[in-house]
């Protein structure tokens, strides 16, 4: 870098970055991401994401960021920018040191319906970033094919969201589905059983068959799965708990489904 | 009340219960909880908890809190703030209206020894204050005994962790285990099998006997269980990922673990 580093807010690739950060209508009109941190930065080059900018502070780009640096595409911007300014940029309690506008196109969920799925979730109006990120992190940690939500989810490419899935956000694909009903019907049309965790289900999770092609629905924090989704379902299983009392995570919930689907398919029981 | 609201943070309780809001020392001298939110305070009364006072808002005490103030006994003290000084008790985005002080002492993990535990969890210095909470979440919803964790772990009866665990702290006994290797060399003796997650195990998580007695040790987001402690375990199993690649939060894994346990033993396979 031989420019001086950016101090000024007004920069358009900072003000850009803001945007994208916060935005998450502008973010899908110009197909990119804002993404922070080196562990994130390193997860999405490792998916094969290209930067179109990368916006750093000194200490990482003389320090454990060189190689990373050094290592991108000259078509890569590469961005110093002085201290205060990143500071602004980032609002997490650690520096994050380094951030990235990623060009990114979420995939149309209706490009799923011709290729055989046999592991993948519905979330219904998943509210809370921290359960959204932890349910991508897992469903691609267990080689989950896909992952569809419905409006009024939480936005999986907001900064608290990616930074929940640890990077994993970039190994499974994720699209929103507008007409969730619409959705489901399709998949059981392909063969696809539809299953959600339902407190007044019958039959406990394990006594299903989940060595089927199985897309798992996960509900809303309150107020679970809605009527009209439940009613589309093939099978509802119940997750048990002691005499009833107190409530599994959407998140844990959505992890213990997924890992016994594993766990029949894998062990042959 | 025919008080007006308080309106001072110098007043005594208002200070006590910041001070221990934000002092993990002081609350385990003191031997109270500082307890957030209708919900946190329904969950600790429906425990059997009793506070010593309670801190509310005018909206709260006039509205939806009158029938649970109105029940509380003449002995817990009960106490009208203004706005602007609830806001200042209570940092969390949306306004909690009604906060309490509750004689809490933390169980001795030794008294748990002489007593037969069917399911059990220690927690290896786990720092992320979410993922403790919903750790015990589950925990207590799947009905373990008790929940034992390390020094160095994030502090169980700390606000967030109050709040991620949605009230089931009150329902499951947590214990800090200031000798972590005597503890489980204590449980072993008494019959228990020790359980660590391992991603270098031989053996999946499904085909071990977790019908037995068992604790399971649950590792530092980081770092995992220590060479120590895993060294210390009857059986290390592996909670299988797509081609090795991602990782499972804490919380998740400790979730998958539990209810295998809870399908072995229920649905006797």
């Amino acid at each position: 870098m031989t420019h001086p580093p950016i101090s000024s807010p007004d920069n358009p690739l900072i003000k850009e970055y803001l945007r994208l950060k916060r935005s998450r209508k502008y973010r899908r009109s110009a197909g990119k991401l804002a993404v922070e941190g080196p562990n994130l930065l390193e997860q999405a080059l490792a998916a094969g994401l290209l930067p179109e900018a990368v916006i750093y502070t000194v200490d990482y780009g003389c320090g454990k960021g060189a190689p990373l640096l050094s290592a991108l595409p000259g078509s890569v911007k590469q961005v110093q920018v002085s201290k205060p300014l990143f500071a602004k940029l980032t609002a997490t309690e650690t520096p994050q040191e380094v951030a990235a506008l990623i060009p990114f196109q979420e995939p149309d969920h209706a490009q799923f319906f011709s290729v055989p799925l046999s592991l993948a979730l519905f979330l219904d109006r998943l509210q809370d970033p921290g359960n959204m990120g932890t349910v991508l992190r897992t469903a691609a940690a267990a080689g989950a094919e896909a992952v569809f939500y419905s409006p009024g989810s939480a936005d999986p490419f907001s900064a608290k969201v990616l930074r929940s899935t640890a990077g994993a956000i970039f190994n499974i694909p994720v699209a929103m589905a507008r007409e969730p009903l619409k959705l489901l019907r399709e998949f059981k049309r392909a063969g696809i059983q539809i299953a959600a965790a339902a407190p007044s289900a019958q039959h406990y999770y394990w006594s299903a068959d989940f060595s089927r092609p199985t897309l798992f629905i996960i509900g809303n924090e309150k107020g679970g799965i809605s009527p009209e989704l439940s009613a589309a379902a093939d099978i509802s299983v119940n997750i048990p708990l002691t005499g009833g009392q107190g409530s599994l995570n959407a998140a844990v919930a959505a992890a213990v489904l997924i890992f016994e689907a594993i766990r029949q398919r894998r062990s042959g029981s």
